[in-house]
């Protein structure tokens, strides 16, 4: 089939993915008169009085926005708020599906930070969470890291996150088929946008020590001229030895090849450079930076891709739709690495050690079992660390 | 029954009277990657080549944000953002019951005329129309002002306009049965907030000459001191004769009292005052200006008020569900007088000559001929006063 052309036809069939439904009865009266006015000036005085009960009088307590401004679509780039709108409303469709989770999709029509922040700052009451997504990156960073210092409900960039919390745990899976621990190993991420910053940083706080993150330019060490802030701030905590060359040179004896790429960008050759028994995650979509086959031929043990029609899929909806379950569920007021960690480790723990193999190391995303794993191990954590408010 | 305390009770069992349900199936592979990647990228690149094609590829063809910043919800008054909603939501189940138009609420953390129109204006790619709601006055005229000038979808905001054509469409009735033509008649209206200033000049533009617009001074006429911007506008265009004087003196020999202002504001005294043959319609809530008992006994031809429990209930549902159903049916870049005049006269139509009686000039809320018919009337004066998209 011709997914695409099948789905623009089906699109215009649909007219939209999501509806608005009311759920409760309006049919008489006295439903009018309970639902709206006069008696609904009641449970608005109760939320004057207390604005927490927002979130168990109104669907605020089940409501996630799903937010872009259309920068950095998919992989089709800067294609406008409106086109973005297809891809928003399908990731509502899977927070429902997945996580019955309620999510709304909205665009901004800005390219600008500080009124994208301002837009979705003064929206936050609306919501019990924001999930940013496909927000071209430096600019998702900046965004990210101002709402969650101005907002009271959680932020979450799914394109940095939930590819971030997915690889990681398709990697304590392959680390353990290996036999490799984390701390030991050296892991080259080649892509230093949203999730190839997100990656490094939550695979680090596991326990990572050698990283090298490289973009178009090769290595990116402390030094290298012409850095933007976020890779400057990359540089100082990863790629300690400073380590300067291109992907071809750095990834020579690494344990573990992170690509959030483009297609085909590493060779057999260069898989074979690699340490003993190499775990190569090839992400780039639709074609990965090496075709398992040939990863697999050149010595790869582990190979995991974006795509559903290879084995060990690394797909963000075994993560996003558990993880904002989870976090509503205790009304977190943020999600935080250890609630990442748990996450990760929630769905690793689904890959039990008899099923465990080359092929399987990451649930398939229709495991019924993922998002309510997922949730229950979110909420733990929040509640352990701290950002639980019931 | 005690609505409110029950209403309340409902609401924390409801845990909100919205959903956002997936309206397409996702239980293959297959189902995802038509839904989701990557098929979602042919329909994405079709709305950059033409961003009209949203209103066909995603919901916003049927999606109207109903957007408040609590400042004047009900009778409550500014009561914050976040206590409104529970009216939003309540307003989101009318427009799906009566209109099948999908609403979401949405409710903005400023009262800064600036930064409410900025947000909304940032978010107008989102949705086919805009529901503007419980806004204070008179920040509320110059918001709808600025928004209808600066998006290219329909701006409406209910408070105003919504009351407006419901009270010109029993207006329209009442004014048969007492056999009087708008063109000659006068006209009180108590209340120069948000409906009352709506009212006044939806009336003037049906040809009603004659109208004095009173605040808690008194008339409004041009010249008078400490006027805000609103009202000196109103002063240019109404009260011609520069009538001075107390609601009590000048409602004297006038033929219609329209009253949106608070509790117990006319006497019988002042009904009886009146011209022969009066049209009274008093609209406080919950307690009205004169209660219908009293104001019939004064001499009253006609009264409507704004409760299910009295005849001639002016309910804004009558007419919200079928306007916007109208405007997103031929895709109409405004609602225009035109279209808000169809509006009223399509309500008034329902009543039909052998059933109009001074007891029965409006329809029931709950007739089912409202939401089409208002619909219909509405799209046709768009496509006739050429605001129609399709």
């Amino acid at each position: 089939m011709d997914y695409r052309k099948e789905s623009l036809r089906l699109h215009g069939e649909w007219k939209g993915k999501i509806e608005v439904i009311s759920s409760v009865p309006v049919k008489t009266k006295e439903d009018l008169s309970l639902a709206y006015t006069p008696g609904v000036a009641e449970p608005c005085l109760a939320i004057q009085k207390d604005p927490d009960l927002s979130y168990t009088l109104t669907r605020r307590g089940n409501l996630v926005a799903v937010i872009t401004d259309g920068t950095a679509v998919l992989g089709l780039g800067d294609i406008g708020p409106e086109a973005g709108m297809p891809v928003m409303e399908g990731k509502c469709v899977l927070f429902k599906t997945f996580g019955n989770v309620d999510a709304f999709p909205l665009c901004i029509r800005s390219k600008d930070v500080d009124e994208i922040v301002h837009t979705i700052k003064l929206l936050s009451g609306s919501f019990g969470g924001i999930n940013l997504e496909d927000i071209s990156a430096p600019r998702c960073f900046e965004i990210e890291k101002r709402l969650k210092e101005e907002c009271d409900i959680p932020i979450f960039h799914d394109d940095q996150h939930g590819t971030a919390i997915v690889t990681l745990a398709a990697m304590i899976n392959a680390l353990k088929i290996v036999n490799k621990d984390i701390k030991d190993i050296s892991v080259v991420v080649n892509g230093s946008g949203a999730a190839g910053i997100a990656i490094t940083k939550l695979l680090m706080s596991m326990g990572l020590k050698k990283v090298i993150l490289c973009d178009t330019k090769g290595a990116i060490y402390e030094g290298r001229e012409g850095l933007n802030p976020i890779k400057e701030e990359m540089a100082k905590i990863s790629n300690l030895d400073k380590i300067k060359g291109s992907l071809e040179e750095v990834i020579k004896g690494a344990d573990v090849f992170i690509g959030v790429s483009v297609a085909n960008t590493v060779t057999k050759e260069m898989v074979k450079s690699m340490a003993k028994d190499p775990l190569i995650f090839a992400m780039a979509n639709p074609v990965p930076e090496i075709m398992p086959e040939d990863a697999k031929e050149a010595g790869a043990k582990v190979v995991g891709t974006g795509r559903s029609d290879f084995p060990n899929q690394i797909n963000n909806v075994l993560a996003f739709p558990g993880i904002f379950r989870g976090a509503l569920d205790v009304r977190a007021r943020d999600i935080n690495d250890e609630m990442k960690i748990a996450a990760a480790k929630a769905i690793a723990s689904l890959v039990s050690d008899e099923e465990l193999n080359p092929d399987y190391v990451i649930p398939a995303p229709f495991d019924p079992r993922v998002g309510p794993t997922v949730a229950k191990a979110v909420a733990e954590a929040a509640r352990k660390s701290g950002v639980a408010r019931i």
